[in-house]
């Protein structure tokens, strides 16, 4: 896998990427339907699609970027076998992936990851290496931010073990987002919804390294060039929307937030300069955003989308992002969530 | 609207219904999909085939009655108004038609009945009539046993009170399931179904009153006439099944199960007979089995369905139903039960 050209991106080029990971995708990802709703286009005064990533194999959109990247490893490499640390949807993507190729599979999880994502990673039968402290009680769940002051589980630390295992055992580490194979995959979604939608005026993506998002301008600009791409965070982490003003990449460490998938704590180094380039606008919303619009397409659409999920939708339903009159793509973008913490949530409402 | 044949029920006749009902429905009823899942396969070693009733217009199949009797009104009565007793889908369809086709619609509702049901009943514009108890403390739900035993509302008390207001206000009755043109809309859904999924060796399919399963016992003897149709009960609310073996309708008052919409009280007299002509067999599963079923659906396929809407699925899962290498249809009726309920049956498992 070669890494991005250095300097500005290439539309060209990148357009090439995304088309043959569309290419490569055909009769294995899902084509995920795009769901609308009546009650939806009147409450936000637009005419709203969503694209359903959380019905796609594995439940999230990390599904396409790890085919896209595992199905161009060369034959050493796959039979060496891949290497992934997440605590949630990119571990179950890639041991998926891997279980369907045939390659071995080794997943470093943290210890405080929910039981039926561990469940699910090693029923995919990928080895997982978990690292970090024992949960506290019986409830599993990220650790109290005193606890990840203290020196507990972050990105890094658990990157520095995936890249040590990885060399000791000669694997490919499969990267969660700051790969072109990866960031080109996930683009595919944007691309089906944008041909089935058609027209669009605006795209509403969550954020979290920022390989959904860079995908998505990528299509956005090929198919819609005058479709604005929004990018949405959580309020704890919005450290895309900083360094999207700043023009480098900030930080948020550790941001508590119940959108697990978007505590990534930067954008990445190939990721940035796609968003910089092609993504118009990047906002946040609240926690509490996340939570009414989980509630709205529970009820209202009968659909489970986990809280990092409805990011962009919530930008609409909570009116941070106003666009009457027009026509609008949202990703929900994954759907992994256990009804122990969904009923935290909403059971209070 | 006349009434139903004495007698023997005649095939031809109720197919003539069934598929009327069917083009009245075209364009107006969702067409939902029909879903399926791999690991569910595997899981019951069989073909599965999902309706997903759940994503029907209001939220469950009731849509289709609703409109299917509501079309045939003359149009005196549909200027005069229509009237329905449920505490669940059946009022929400029925004042869902109305609005759609500009009839004043009453609509009588228990005091416990769910927020969220009483807020969209009356959000479709229906006149929404109380009765019995005040619900006791903040949480909504159906009284306790000893309260419904101490003369609270059963069945028979709304359905007094509806016939009351419908001689004082000329309103026509819409009944929840014991009408032709009711079971005969209702059966338009295990049409598509077998149309799409193609020929089936068995149909599951919930049972309460018995609207659904005799309008889909209808489309399978029509369409499909070598599956067996099998209703599916909560243990609790039994009478169906025992109303099957012993030849009359059976009753049972106020089963206590999460199945709410399974809670009436006994098959009607026109369901009923075809019923013992048409379905195949009967069966039970627990409440357990429900919420297993639930949780299975949310985690693998991020569907919210309701309790009743489960019934069929939880026959299999639970194993109380063994179709091995079969080509099995399961109608997920409905989709409308509230994140406070389904976060005190999920939260804890």
């Amino acid at each position: 896998m070669r890494a991005a050209s250095s300097g500005a991106p290439d539309l060209a080029d990148w357009t090439a990427r995304l088309l043959s990971a569309r290419k490569g995708l055909e009769g294995v990802a899902h084509r995920t339907p795009v769901a609308t709703s009546r009650t939806l286009d009147e409450r936000v005064g637009a005419r709203v699609f969503l694209k359903c990533e959380n019905l796609q194999r594995g439940g999230a959109f990390k599904f396409r970027g790890a085919w896209n990247a595992i199905s161009r490893l060369p034959d050493d490499a796959r039979r060496r076998g891949v290497i992934a640390y997440s605590s949630g949807n990119h571990a179950q993507a890639v041991a998926l992936v891997a279980r369907m190729r045939g390659i071995p599979a080794t997943i470093v999880m943290p210890r405080w990851a929910s039981r039926s994502k561990l469940e699910a990673t090693r029923g995919y039968g990928a080895e997982v290496v978990l690292y970090g402290p024992e949960p506290q009680g019986a409830a599993s769940g990220p650790p109290d931010p005193a606890e990840t002051r203290a020196g507990a589980p972050t990105a890094e630390s658990r990157e520095a073990l995936a890249a040590r295992l990885a060399r000791e055992r000669g694997l490919t580490l499969i990267p969660p987002f700051d790969h072109p194979d990866i960031l080109a995959g996930q683009g595919t979604a944007a691309c089906e919804l944008i041909e089935e939608a058609g027209p669009l005026d605006a795209l509403l993506v969550p954020v979290g390294g920022g390989g959904l998002i860079s995908g998505s301008a990528i299509a956005a600009r090929h198919l819609a060039g005058e479709c604005r791409v929004i990018g949405v965070e959580p309020e704890a982490g919005d450290d895309g929307a900083r360094s999207f003003r700043s023009g480098r990449i900030e930080r948020a460490e550790n941001p508590q937030t119940i959108a697990d998938g978007a505590r990534t704590p930067a954008l990445g180094e190939i990721t940035f300069p796609i968003i910089r380039r092609w993504v118009s606008e990047m906002t946040a919303v609240p926690d509490s955003a996340l939570i009414e619009a989980m509630r709205f397409v529970w009820e209202r659409m009968k659909l489970v989308v986990e809280p990092t999920g409805v990011l962009g939708l919530a930008a609409l339903t909570s009116g941070q992002v106003k666009l009457p009159g027009s026509r609008v793509g949202v990703i929900l973008s994954g759907g992994n969530v256990d009804p122990e913490r969904a009923a935290a949530w909403l059971g209070s409402g």
